[in-house]
């Protein structure tokens, strides 16, 4: 056995000799990117050695690191076999979703918990009047028939009569949870989380005023087995379903991290924290559930379950009251989860009276329309360009990542996280770049670059001079590296936002068809998540991700899928809404549409200018 | 550490220097009686030391063990210190609940299992119809919504293919338990237990028959804690609780030795038993469920818990199905337990319309009169001289124990269980042997002897030889020992008959007054319980144990708290009823009853002969 070091955590494991350091940084459950899943194809698993052997550059390794960083001792993990101590460096920046943070201080909804605390002042027994402990306090209770904890009835009589028999009762659904000294009704937690595929985000509300009272996130450890969930239901199968202990293992530590978090940050304790509820696309909440999701990768993509799911806290390890509920909101199919549910509660989309589009777009784009009192969904794989990976300067929305573009004239403006210096693009730069190729006619509607050599003259020497051969054809460069590579888009990273926006395109043309809608039709088109929130709707427009509509119909609503799960948790309403909402809404299955692939190709190209 | 084997299970265990022998059986598990606790006040907790040191007799030593004994090496476990190697025999034998087994393949009630199992041939899921693995499942089930085991559905997707959609589904209350590939309804068993303070039982019964498959048996192992249960309550406290995490560990190795012994002999499989149904007095429910016992013991006697309490089998560890329930039949009161309510439900007494008082006789007696309509109950502190213990020759209905006495004219006619010298006498026997001594006039209906000197003239010769004084004032000879000690008799023996003979008399007093009846009104006296089933009813009515009924009116209907358990076991209508019985129930708390004490006086002379 060998150790391996993580800074910046100075995280120390043993691992036998011979393993490779992807392994090394699983293990010690480090955060480290990696798409490929450890097959050197994707270039993203970069640390820098610190200590140790280094060993001539692999071919992967040639092809996917600059000299410089060559020269700086970075490596790519899954290259790299160890013999001997070693101690790594891994790059971290704060994720963009990080920088968001939800409003405090504003209810999600109405608070109507669904746990119920109350407060009993009970008469002490005598010899004639001889109610045991348990029916004593039940009798004090309103409501039916409770079930009843062990744990809670096995110190039941001590607590009662240390707090001379005046107990505060916790229940939730037909449970008794707890039985707490004295008054306590004023400290009832919960905690509502989105489990993102790349990105967890918690948050803890008080569930008397339903209010946010913290947040915090954390990347999606699983990562590490690949970014996409695809890799994550295949190494759920390994070792006949060690993998999916393990992936399970990896999302709830993550999520404990966050409530530790969250505890830490306010004070709440452990044992006040008596529901969570989460949302999160299929094989997400599978995982998270330890349930096998094997049958949601091949066709006919069919999952484990659909409905809510209600267990106890314990059963999961959930850092909480260890008899509290934890909430799984439903699944609609095998890729339209409970996140896209959260996004149609926090959208209203079972109420509202309107014809409205929402749109949550990350690897997979899931979209539902609510018009005429139908709502239709489907889900159309995007692939992760929008999410800035496979893009040949592609990166996560992160310090240094190009965010917007501005193509004028022979001026190329960029905006840059952090005003660093720009190391790559991440998905709303990408649109708004493509979006500037095409209006300054840079690109075709084809998609192909301008030829430089033919048609060049008529550009301004500026851009002229950004448009160069590189080794997979033309490119446009971005911003000049200095010291580190180009900033480029080549015509193979405009192939893959014509793939991608062409998936999504084509899907929301299916939902508009076989509702008998034009675009026009529309009176709202939401954006959930991240992306949305960060993209140029003109830019979005420009290059035909989003149909025609007029600009003002269009808003970015937020992390909608996670504001989805704090009105579930804040409000029985929105909860029972929610659990309904599967069997409301009709699932469009596209793989079976010969009509869906006609609309792809023809959403292809790019809208005229 | 020092090594301490015993035999005949050659079972070794390890403990610190200086630990007595009792410490050690605690340690070993073996089962050793120990009513005192380990004072050496009780002198039952004899070994017979078969190498390490043999000190010298301590004065417990020298007061309970003949000359013989301590010459074979017999000493008390509680009085040895141990510092070097040690090996003890603990002698074994059968005890008489062990002779007695249900009687196999008479169904114990109509079976109507609360446990369904439903063969389903499904249909695969396809593109067009992309049911959920689970929805499809429940599809297929009748009735509302089930609450769904996460282990099950964990494995559900890989069940359901390798089974080609063809599974059983096992449903217990509103819980889906298992998915099972192919047709299992065949298959479908449950156990029902007895936990008795001093043995426990158990049954594995066919649920679709509603039959006994087998029966097999077990001394509690607290009993090294104490044989009552108030030395259990105190026992459990011991430690801040570790005492009753200790106790509650005991009970439920005993119960799995049961369930060990049951599978073995029928070959059924764990996973086949989905359910399990317990009855005990208050204490031992409380223990089995680690449920705080400790206010059962001071007044007012409150217990934790009333009504009847359903679990999963894995919260608690029972060898079954783990997802399977464990059912713990309801109490009414501190001291009237669900064994009560498992003798109620044998003699139908919710039911019925003569007027009937069923009566369990143990350490407590507990009695129940119906009779117009009302049920009423109580429970009195027999002690434990019908169980043989705190006699001088007293002991368990085991070999060697003399079961029944004859005494008529001058010969004393005694049956010796295992037809073996006698060593002993147990409750049946002692019973016979005052009565005789009552008919013969032996003994005079205030509870003493006749003056040998004064009235010995009036005797038989054979019968005055017999008649003796001891060490502790006159006793009478019941066999004179060959070897070993006389069996015997005492004056203080008989106090003790008449304090417990007393107590249930009063007990049944009380009743019978408060539902205005004379003992002529009963149409039934039914005897519940091994000791029930032991004694001759005649000798019984000649102390005054019984109220005095036509000896046809009287009948013993065996382990009644088993049966009451099974009958809960197979049937949905019998385990309801059970589950009401506590509230159809009048508890008569006998300690604040002026009357009771009056009663309990009155009933300390035996009837005239």
């Amino acid at each position: 056995m060998i150790t391996v070091t993580f800074l910046p955590w100075n995280k120390k494991i043993e691992i036998a000799e011979g393993s490779n350091l992807l392994q090394a940084a699983a293990l010690a459950g480090v955060p480290l990117e990696s798409n490929c899943g450890g097959k050197g194809s994707c270039g993203k698993c970069k640390v820098k050695l610190i200590a140790g052997d280094n060993a001539a550059p692999t071919t992967a390794e040639s092809r996917f690191l600059s000299p410089e960083e060559l020269a700086a001792g970075v490596v790519l993990a899954c290259q790299r076999k160890i013999f001997r101590d070693t101690v790594v460096e891994i790059e971290t920046r704060k994720s963009a979703d990080e920088r968001k943070t939800a409003l405090r201080g504003t209810p999600i909804a109405a608070p109507e918990p669904c746990v119920k605390k109350q407060f009993l002042q009970l008469s002490r027994p005598t010899v004639e009047e001889q109610t045991p402990d348990l029916e004593r306090v039940l009798a004090a209770l309103p409501g039916a028939h409770l079930d009843i904890e062990l744990q809670v009835l096995s110190r039941l009589p001590r607590t009662l009569r240390d707090a001379s028999f005046n107990v505060t009762a916790v229940v939730i659904g037909n449970r008794l949870i707890a039985v707490e000294p004295g008054d306590t009704t004023g400290r009832c937690y919960g905690l509502a989380f989105d489990i993102g595929t790349t990105t967890i985000m918690g948050s803890l509300l008080d569930l008397n005023s339903g209010k946010v009272v913290a947040v915090a996130a954390e990347t999606n450890p699983q990562r590490i087995f690949g970014s996409d969930v695809i890799s994550r239901i295949g190494y759920a199968s390994r070792e006949q379903g060690k993998g999916l202990i393990e992936l399970q293992e990896k999302v709830i530590g993550a999520m404990n991290a966050i409530t530790g978090k969250l505890l830490a940050e306010t004070g709440v304790d452990q044992n006040e924290v008596y529901e969570a509820v989460a949302v999160g696309n299929t094989t997400m909440s599978h995982l998270f559930l330890g349930v096998d999701p094997a049958y949601l990768a091949p066709a006919p993509f069919i999952p484990a379950y659909r409905r809510m799911m209600e267990l106890k806290a314990e059963e999961l390890g959930l850092k909480m009251n260890p008899l509290g509920r934890v909430v799984v909101l439903p699944n609609i199919a095998g890729y339209v989860g409970s996140d896209t549910v959260g996004v149609m509660l926090a959208a209203g989309l079972d109420q509202r009276r309107d014809k409205c589009l929402a749109i949550d777009i990350g690897t997979n784009g899931e979209m539902v329309l609510s018009a005429n009192g139908r709502m239709l969904t489907c889900s159309t794989a995007a692939g992760p360009a929008f999410e800035g990976a496979e893009i040949s300067s592609g990166m996560r929305a992160a310090e240094g990542a190009i965010e917007a573009v501005e193509i004028s004239g022979a001026a190329v403006k960029l905006k840059v996280i952090g005003d660093a210096p720009p190391r790559g693009i991440c998905g709303s730069g990408l649109i708004d770049a493509v979006a500037g190729l095409l209006t300054s006619g840079l690109v075709q509607p084809s998609g192909r670059f301008l030829d430089p050599e033919k048609d060049g003259a008529s550009l301004p020497a500026e851009l002229r001079k950004r448009l160069r051969r590189g080794r997979e054809g033309l490119e446009f460069v971005l911003a000049w590296g200095k010291g580190g590579a180009d900033v480029v888009l080549t015509q193979g990273d405009l192939r893959k936002v014509q793939l991608a926006k062409g998936a999504i395109a084509a899907g929301i043309k299916i939902l508009l068809k076989d509702t008998g809608l034009a675009p026009g039709d529309l009176d709202a088109v939401l954006l959930a998540g991240a992306f949305g929130n960060y993209i140029r709707k003109e830019s979005a427009l420009i290059i035909g991700l989003l149909p025609p509509v007029p600009l003002e119909r269009i808003k970015a609503i937020g992390n909608a899928a996670g504001d989805g799960s704090r009105m579930a948790l804040v409000s029985k309403s929105f909860r029972e809404r929610a659990a309904a909402l599967p069997d409301l809404v009709e699932h469009v299955e596209l793989s079976t549409r010969a009509d869906f692939n006609e609309e792809f190709i023809k959403a292809l190209n790019f809208p005229a200018v």
